[in-house]
């Protein structure tokens, strides 16, 4: 375990400074719980951010938003990063990923249909696409030794019983799961089969750590993957959760389904946050660079402590991102070991049942957890001690 | 007409300086057009506003929005402004006024449902309601010497055909009308009478000039006003509508109107607009204050331009806000004098048909123009002088 952490994006708050913030990351437990729940991070903005909002406030520049410059910059910073230039003409901005998802099922789906996503899932989903009358169908990844994949024969049975589209989320959000380009075109080419949409949720995808890559599903070489829609944002990765903006970014075949977004939701974004993710995307990786070393650097710190305090917790390591999803089933702490260590040891995690359908077959939810690790290093420290004391 | 205009919020900013901004009243048109279209000032930010942002980048607080301390704030205002303390318990968040009204419609009507409005009526509500499945009604205002005013005999009738809510909007958008308690008093007496839940849409309230009093309906002494909403924001009196807060704030008999609102909707606002928000209700009086004599002197100096350079342009005094609803039938433009000034001046005005339905039998918007005077006095001049040299 690192004496001293190295000086990074992590460590430039202390926890004083963080619990003057008013976002819910900080606001939502009671002063005495270290929060490690929601995906924001315990960063600084990146300077050419701050250098863009700064201005924007001289400026009184705050009326209603255009789209401006965010798609070239998206587009710019895709084919640096990903090897993949989609067309900024056909991008459409929205507030945020879940509003770009549910705007795109709106167009590619009929109440009544059926739409897949992957379990553990981001819990909006559940409550979100029944409330626009769509049924959800659950498909759990597997695991092994190193983390989660695709279960395809699994994948394939319940494309196969009548799926009117599918929501990926890759890099996956709980896992951190990179899903490999072969498991990616297995998948454009079982879409292709049962005549299902994919919309392709992305937002983690800058936060792939070294040794993995990301590939944008409608960059595949596949008629499925032409006919996809993928959702980006700057959200995720430079911290501008609240700044509400993000993009739709429809593949070379979908760009009827981009162009049928109601201007409404384009025009409920955020001008700051568009004037952010322009700054993050076009001069903002440097900044980057810096914070995916140090997030590595936390999960080691994370998974030493693990090991050293918590020897029963099973974990692995993240392709990307900063969420732990822990099972800790081994604890025997019950359903929602999150309750378990709010109450005793006053830290705030996700709770794994959330990830899950209510009376989930498959389980994947029950006895887990997930910890945002995108904070410093001695808080990572002390919240497992703490946690590892009420056992 | 005054030669030097005193220094106000309205003349902090060179044309130059406006030109580098990034919302719609600076991106929609041609750099060769002088854009006095949208709702947007051209002011900077009110100062204890721009500490709050400034404070929020320097602390990174861009995460997820809370609603924080902005219920308390702005029943404070309300308190101070209005004589009106609703309750901060029953407020909720959303991400801007329309949101807001969509998402009580929702709630307290069904689809096939019928909502009235007057006309001429904001034109987002031409396409949102419809987009929803709500057939609208529409009610036009009436016109004396002074200005516009509600013509109660035929809301009567109207709202006595079977409607199911009424979308007020109060103060009035486009004609800056502020309704007289008397009249507000009649109009909840006759929701009452043919069952109609009223949504009052307040956001000018706060830019109600000397001389002119804001009832808030849910104030009302009358059981159609305790069951009622009303909107009210931060944006149009301080231009902050890029940065997504608002307030849907429920009469004491609606709270569970309130509770109806879906998370994911309060979760969708913007969190430097909550503390944009929260820091104009608070201590964002004094220069409000400033704010609203410059709007009545600039009222003052365009009347007086219009009197002089297109005598025939019928106009009269707003009670509130920045927008002036001038009828130009007389100069014989066709039905978009906008399209006229826009092409022959490059003058950008926003059109008077747009502020009423297609096919409109009471022909409210055909030959009408809406000019946003919260700008600099000189750039009226200007302006009011290249549309009279087309003519």
């Amino acid at each position: 375990m690192p004496a001293v952490p190295a000086p990074s994006p992590l460590t430039a708050f202390t926890l004083d400074d963080l619990r003057t913030r008013h976002s819910v990351k900080w606001r939502e437990f009671p002063e005495d719980v270290l929060p490690m729940h929601i995906a924001e991070m315990d960063t600084p903005l990146a300077p050419p951010i701050a250098d863009a909002l700064t201005r924007a406030i001289a400026q009184g520049d705050t009326g209603y938003a255009t789209t401006g410059r965010l798609p070239e910059a998206f587009a710019a910073f895709a084919a640096r990063r990903f090897g993949w230039r989609p067309d900024p003409a056909a991008m459409r901005l929205v507030p945020d990923v879940m509003a770009g998802i549910l705007e795109v099922l709106g167009v590619v789906t009929e109440p009544g249909d059926r739409v897949l996503f992957n379990t553990p899932g981001y819990p909006p989903y559940f409550s979100c696409l029944p409330g626009m009358g769509r049924e959800i169908v659950t498909n759990p990844l597997v695991r092994d030794d190193t983390g989660y994949r695709l279960d395809l024969d699994r994948l394939e049975r319940d494309l196969a019983s009548g799926v009117r589209a599918y929501l990926l989320c890759n890099p996956h959000n709980p896992t951190g799961a990179v899903f490999p380009e072969e498991d990616l075109k297995a998948v454009a080419d079982l879409a292709a089969r049962y005549g299902v949409q994919v919309l392709s949720d992305e937002i983690h995808a800058p936060l792939v750590h070294p040794g993995s890559v990301h590939v944008p599903f409608p960059s595949l070489d596949a008629p499925a993957a032409a006919s996809s829609v993928a959702f980006h944002s700057a959200s995720k990765a430079w911290n501008l959760a609240g700044l509400k903006a993000s993009l739709v970014v429809p593949g070379p075949d979908a760009r009827a389904v981009g162009a049928a977004i109601r201007e409404e939701i384009e025009e409920s974004a955020g001008l700051l946050g568009v004037l952010a993710a322009e700054a993050a995307f076009a001069h903002g990786e440097p900044w980057l660079d810096e914070l995916v070393t140090a997030l590595a650097g936390n999960h080691r710190h994370l998974a030493a402590l693990l090991d050293e305090h918590l020897p029963a917790v099973r974990h692995h390591r993240p392709q990307a991102g900063y969420l732990a999803w822990l099972d800790l089933r081994a604890l025997d702490l019950g359903t929602d070991p999150a309750r378990h260590f709010l109450d005793h040891a006053r830290i705030g995690l996700s709770s794994g049942p959330r990830f899950a359908p209510e009376g989930d077959p498959d389980q994947v939810g029950r006895g887990f957890a997930r910890l945002n690790f995108a904070t410093r290093p001695d808080l990572l420290t002390g919240a497992v001690q703490r946690m590892s004391a009420t056992l």
